[in-house]
């Protein structure tokens, strides 16, 4: 048997999100890419993905993992791939790792993207792939409330609401926001994990920040709270990309 | 009367082109523009574009004229018009111009980007908006035959076989290869007009050049040549936006 590690790349408009679900709630990636690597090896593929996205939520670097008596090698399991894939789903990278690797469990971190399409109007090219917050938003105040989230907090605030996990503290390693391009205004968020929702909660926050309804100093006291009902609306899932998965923080 | 111009952009990949056709065509830019204008205004609207573009190609800022009895201001017909317009299109600006402005016959120049791939796998967050050529074109050297472009110039040699227009003389006052991002080279060509497929045929011999089957150097003797065979496919229209029409150049 060997173990294969998978690089992931999806348009997640037209996806029920990540995870396989009976087939009347539509098409997932989890699905999609089972069905694929399964036609490929031959045998029924279980793929190992490093954790969930929800409807409508992107990836530029989701993982997962599986294993194959195939044979089947990195290159083949990339371009073999990629012909049985819908064109909203691609293997970007294949490796063989160690019989020990587990996209979830040997997961150390991962980097979300969160896009705010800055205009004054809505933006056809951006169209299900950015959040459309107008022009006028104050972008160094909303950044100036990031810092406050970097270390160990309790997010309990930033948690939708009737999750139950068995902990809400995380670890938060870099927050900042850039502007790739002169529309874009792009959150970046480093962690351990990450709560459901908790970075479009964070963007829905910014966003109330950056509106003047809510000052960059209460960060700390909204993260205090652990009362989600402070921190804001969650922000739509269009903008929300699933950046890069690490295994070596 | 008050003669407006509007500036639209809009994602192709779901419209047979600019240009109003027959229903059975597909949905049209023009038509969709035509229809949410005239239940804007409450009278039927005729939409004067800069020019046509086809099925699959985008705009960033195609312009269009229309005249209107309603009294609509500016900012009503970019609101009101992006309400009733589909997601894929939008005005994203609209001015009050002179009685003598059309949209067409006033332009003097177009600005057209194309966008091509630069990736060993296809990359669903680009299917439609760029040409995946993989990663291994010689940039350089197709960079290197753009300024023989620059200039008065028969570009019948780049011109789709069938198209019948009186002179194929155009004027191309720029030209130039760039990298917006890490995955895209962008091709940008401006010039006082374009003949049918012209940007595309440009684009599929830069490509032949990258890929060495042809010298930079021969750009000259392509033109000259007038022979469409000699100038390498066409490219697709995925990766080709119009970007602005100019009418002070």
């Amino acid at each position: 048997m060997k173990n294969f590690k998978i690089t992931v790349e999806y348009d997640g408009r037209n996806f029920a999100g990540w995870q396989r679900q009976s087939p009347a709630a539509g098409p997932t990636l989890q699905g999609a890419l089972e069905e694929a690597l399964s036609r490929l090896c031959h045998h029924p593929v279980t793929l190992h993905g490093s954790g969930r996205t929800d409807a409508g939520v992107h990836a530029r670097g989701q993982t997962a993992s599986f294993q194959t008596s195939s044979g089947r090698s990195s290159l083949e399991i990339v371009r073999g791939g990629n012909c049985l894939l819908p064109p909203e789903v691609a293997i970007v990278a294949a490796e063989e790792v160690g019989p020990d690797f587990h996209a979830r469990f040997s997961c150390r971190g991962k980097t979300y993207d969160y896009d705010f399409l800055v205009s004054p109007t809505r933006r056809p090219l951006f169209q299900g792939r950015a959040w459309w917050v107008g022009p006028h938003l104050a972008w160094a105040e909303a950044a100036a409330a990031l810092p406050a989230l970097v270390g160990r907090h309790d997010f309990a605030a930033f948690q939708s609401s009737g999750s139950q996990v068995e902990s809400t503290v995380r670890v938060i390693h870099q927050a900042s926001l850039s502007r790739p391009g002169p529309e874009i205004q792009r959150l970046s968020l480093t962690g351990s994990g990450f709560l459901r929702h908790m970075v479009r909660a964070v963007a829905g926050l910014l966003v109330e920040i950056g509106r003047g309804r809510l000052p960059a100093a209460s960060m700390p006291d909204i993260i205090k709270s652990r009362d989600r009902s402070r921190a804001g609306p969650t922000a739509p899932p269009d903008g929300l990309y699933l950046a890069r998965v690490h295994y070596d923080l």
